[in-house]
């Protein structure tokens, strides 16, 4: 099978992976994005703050009403991300190294958002603080849109899901990464419109891109 | 294989996944969720303070008694829950969406243990600390108790467990929430009541639910 | 199948778990211990202290020698205790309740090392903080003993691993637990000695016990 | 069933682990594993820092590029480091006792990411911030590269990649260690050329030994 001459002559069989060795390496990619995820999602917390020694308790923590919004509101997004990957991955047939990649390109932009979500909690009415948030989330957006196209190009989807291909890889999903990155202007203009902007593309941006579409979104036992 | 006609003509044929799909889907929200269940309870650490330079580190860690208190206190908690967790998830033999929504609010409220925790241990005999903390445990409670009623209402239960409804999607089921919400106030106006009332809840919560419906508790290897 | 009688009549039947359920069951237990114990080792880290601005952060570094040497002396605890966990629970055949709780008494003081850690490295030289980072040893220590004798007590540990119950879970196993509860008295009279107590009964503890006993311990794959 | 004889009389028949037994040991390692890198690149974003209050948040986050340029080269290296590993394991039938040490010792320096991460993004001028960097690189390749040749001495490695010895546990394969260890005394000279240094290794590494030993990387679904 190898040809001869000099250097090949010297390269070892090629040593292809079984089927189950395949679905192993899968697994362990699969468990470390979502242990990513979850310690994320967990740190999140770290963004509350312990009243003072001193202080009264209740009133400081009455104050910290931004804090606890940031928290729920990064809870909420990752979790409804964490969903999306979870469904698009279980989509995937293998993976290759540019995926691979990509994935951890992803992945350094969800492990950023315990650190924009605590400066959101923070600094929640400067337009800063909001367009960092908002930066955090488009950059997680595309990052992520990159990963479906790849995906879909490169046939590591199975066969099944293979006519959704325009429904997730057309450019009608990236609607939602210029959503969010629009709202990076939004937010120096009025922080307060740009969460608002946020909250309706998670509450209705899969309805829309279904719509634009006219295809549906992949049925999956958590729909 | 596409059926004729405007909108039905784009739409792709139904992707159903396989058994084997959906128990690696499953089983991948089963691991996120024990994955934040870990996090939480590992956290519990940091609310202890290492002593200042300079001082008496036997007197200083002495002094910190009721952090080392709320540490017990909420590794038991969370033990428990994630025990109680494990087994109703066990009984499980699928999942949808609004269950995997449902999980997720839940896991928002046992990832913010660590912080009502720790201000439980720094103003314990507050009673805002206190109530906080018991606002904490009445809505995990709630969320559960939520997740099992919708599981057993939808039949997402497996069948031979059907038969227990009563036990845990009956009203009776609700007492233990209620009595986390009442501890609200009663720490309002007794700290030290309230906890108290917590650890008969904990000690006494099931088998007083098996007396009111009559029907003992699922046996599981772990019981 | 269901008996007559008021009470009993109200019973539904009793759901045992499949082979294959208990196996799930068993695994996410597993997997929790993992996630704490992995959890534990990687927030040692956070005991290291970040020079000040303005200082020369090589002498800095230089200067927190002591929090290196705890660090690495935890994650060498730490990863042996994994170890030796991960060998036990190979060998058990199933779980029971009352383990469970064990277990969790156990990952306590598991997850409580990354603090008492932190205070050996910045107080190693004062006896207190030698006497609590033993103290924490030992009652890991004795926690896993009793996790061990109740398993061997009550069968839960495989048929072929039931030879090996004098050395595991008779009275000589014990010896660990009670030298490392002796390094309590020793830390407060001199610290460096129970920190070479440590140090020596990690490192001969094991082949002690294959001595006094006169059984080896169980050959594994990872010895 | 035992053999008579004074010693050998008290002994336990031989208790070997069935293969479902030890493929189950295994992969709880390699969770542990993944689980501790998993933990180590979400600690990454520790390090920012959130504004402090009254200051101008985005002049802050500006001013704390360094800070940003640590989280992203170490969540490059991390993750890089991570796939390395994650092919290594994949090539693994077994695993025994040294190599589950020496994974613990490599794991100590991969946990330590996040702490010299820090000190890297704070003080990324200063030559010993960045020797110290430097050299927590070099000794998680120095330790990566005894595992290697270790697995590949004892046949720890499945057959078909045993062909591979050359490549991986060759001499050559110790380049990319030395190169680190030469990262260090040019980081005091000049840290910004250690800096770049890093990064070609990590761009060039691999391509350099594929070259040198004449044998190319073991293709993996990954590549």
């Amino acid at each position: 099978m190898e040809a001869s001459g000099a250097g090949a002559d010297r390269q070892p069989p090629k040593a292809i992976l079984t089927q189950q060795e395949q679905e192993i390496a899968f697994n362990r990619v699969v468990a470390f994005t979502d242990g990513v995820f979850a310690i994320a999602i967990t740190l999140l917390v770290l963004a509350l703050e312990i009243p003072d020694e001193g202080s009264e308790v209740g009133t400081e923590l009455v104050h910290q009403g931004d804090d606890f919004f940031a928290y729920l509101l990064s809870f909420a997004v990752l979790g409804r991300l964490w969903m999306t990957h979870h469904r698009f991955f279980a989509s995937l047939a293998r993976f290759d190294g540019p995926m691979m990649s990509l994935n951890l390109v992803y992945l350094a932009g969800i492990a950023l958002v315990p650190f924009t979500s605590e400066v959101l909690g923070d600094y929640g009415n400067e337009s800063a603080a909001v367009a960092v948030y908002g930066a955090n989330l488009a950059v997680v957006s595309a990052t992520f849109y990159v990963q479906v196209v790849y995906a879909f190009r490169k046939h590591l989807v199975r066969e099944k899901f293979q006519p959704y291909a325009r429904r997730y890889s057309g450019p009608a999903n990236a609607i939602i990464t210029v959503i969010f990155f629009l709202s990076i202007p939004v937010a120096l203009l009025n922080p307060a419109a740009a969460i608002a902007f946020w909250v309706l593309t998670f509450a209705f941006g899969r309805r829309l891109i279904d719509w634009v579409t006219g295809v549906k979104s992949i049925q999956q036992p958590s729909d």
